[in-house]
């Protein structure tokens, strides 16, 4: 049987701990090849690079592994992957992540991990992002790594139903603490920002971006509270923005003439 | 009656012609106040700005209009907008654009224009953003401005109900040959990747990013629909990417021990 072609990205940089152990984590599984950036691109959500070239690296990190590094955007990884690198074999599968740091809720709209798994899913390649709820960069990887694993496997196994993008966040806690999984819905939260002001050397104004996020939820059907209860998320995912029910209820405008 | 506060921002930058038309367009409904990315920023999606401080800069180039240009990314303008410089009012309305081509269908997800508008709506402001299927510098925004100040007016006169969110494209068209307004559902459609390739002054390959535009619409409910029958759409929209009947058929996931 031919072994099945998996493409590993994140946005955390082709260095980034979480990456190295999701090559790990699907090495058995198929012939793994990498694309991921060359730098940390946290927060680039679906962002592409159209003003500038990318530059291409073949890297040398991962034992046995085809890998390059790239300076564009998560985004235009997938896409330089699919339609230049590997461009005459068919990926079978895409893992993005396992990204240091939470990409539940609103989260998945800002995550560059999520969105290069979004675009493999667009292209028509199952995908599956993965997010440690663990911003540390000695962060513990076991569990994470056995999840991605077994679920990567269920996905070579069995082609995805209705949807072709699974989010699947990682609690901070052992393999023995883990409760299980939840397949749920996206849960409802933002984002609340605050700005670290300061002066830079010129004496300049800036603003350094941070923030707090806002649970809305009430439910224990969504992904924030399948985490805050032990559980692994995993929301198959999309990319329909319709709020279908607000079609009919903004016809009206329609009588703008 | 106290003037509403509008917020303008976009992603072509503070000096493309397309937010000069949409302050035109929306400066007799209220007060307005300009914060907008310094450059171009197509292409940015839902990135936000992380890694370094984002400067911002008072700038007079609208009459009677308090501007900002910031070193920030679209949604950076709003939440420098939001949470520091328009901190202690209410924005009443966020809108984005006028944007130099195509939003609809997918490229909702790519937009900056989109992203911004969208990001106010997740800070609770009711948004929308516009956009005019013309790349070209000079293209004749007549139209579009036309609407723009309509549909405003509208989400003025009455806030939106089940959604905080509207996607407006509006057809490369002069007044008297649009047809109206078709409120619709987005596209179903992705893009074809091409790059560009070639070596750089030291000989260094690079990659630049091109594409076609893969229409899978059938029905004549969509966006795409509407602008290819000479209809201005408006998708209600949100930030929920769960595919919700596909909680049911993943389940089987939750088996994974």
């Amino acid at each position: 049987m031919k072994k099945p072609l998996i493409l590993v990205t994140n946005d955390d940089g082709i260095h980034a701990p979480g990456i190295r152990n999701l090559v790990e984590a699907v090495k058995e599984l198929g012939e793994v090849v990498v694309l991921a950036p060359d730098q940390p691109q946290s927060g680039q959500g679906h962002a592409i690079t159209l003003e500038h070239p990318i530059k291409l690296r073949e890297e040398h990190i991962f034992e046995d592994v085809i890998a390059y590094s790239c300076s564009g955007t998560p985004v235009d990884c997938v896409k330089l992957a699919k339609n230049v690198i590997w461009k005459d074999r068919e990926i079978d599968l895409c893992v993005s992540g396992i990204n240091h740091g939470s990409n539940a809720s609103i989260n998945i709209i800002y995550s560059g991990t999520m969105s290069a798994a979004m675009e493999a899913s667009l292209e028509g390649i199952d995908s599956i992002g993965f997010s440690l709820l663990d911003y540390s960069y000695d962060a513990d990887f076991e569990a994470a790594k056995y999840y991605a694993k077994e679920i990567s496997k269920k996905a070579l196994e069995k082609a995805f139903e209705k949807c072709k993008l699974l989010n699947v966040n990682i609690p901070k806690l052992t393999l023995e603490e883990i409760k299980g999984i939840k397949v749920c819905r996206q849960g409802d939260g933002y984002w609340v920002e605050d700005f670290q002001e300061g002066s830079d050397p010129r004496g300049r104004n800036y603003y350094w971006l941070t923030g707090k996020f806002i649970n809305k939820e009430k439910g224990n059907e969504s992904d924030i509270w399948a985490l805050e209860n032990g559980y692994i998320s995993i929301v198959p995912s999309g990319h329909d923005l319709t709020i279908h029910p607000a079609i009919n209820t903004m016809k009206y405008l329609e009588d703008i003439k």
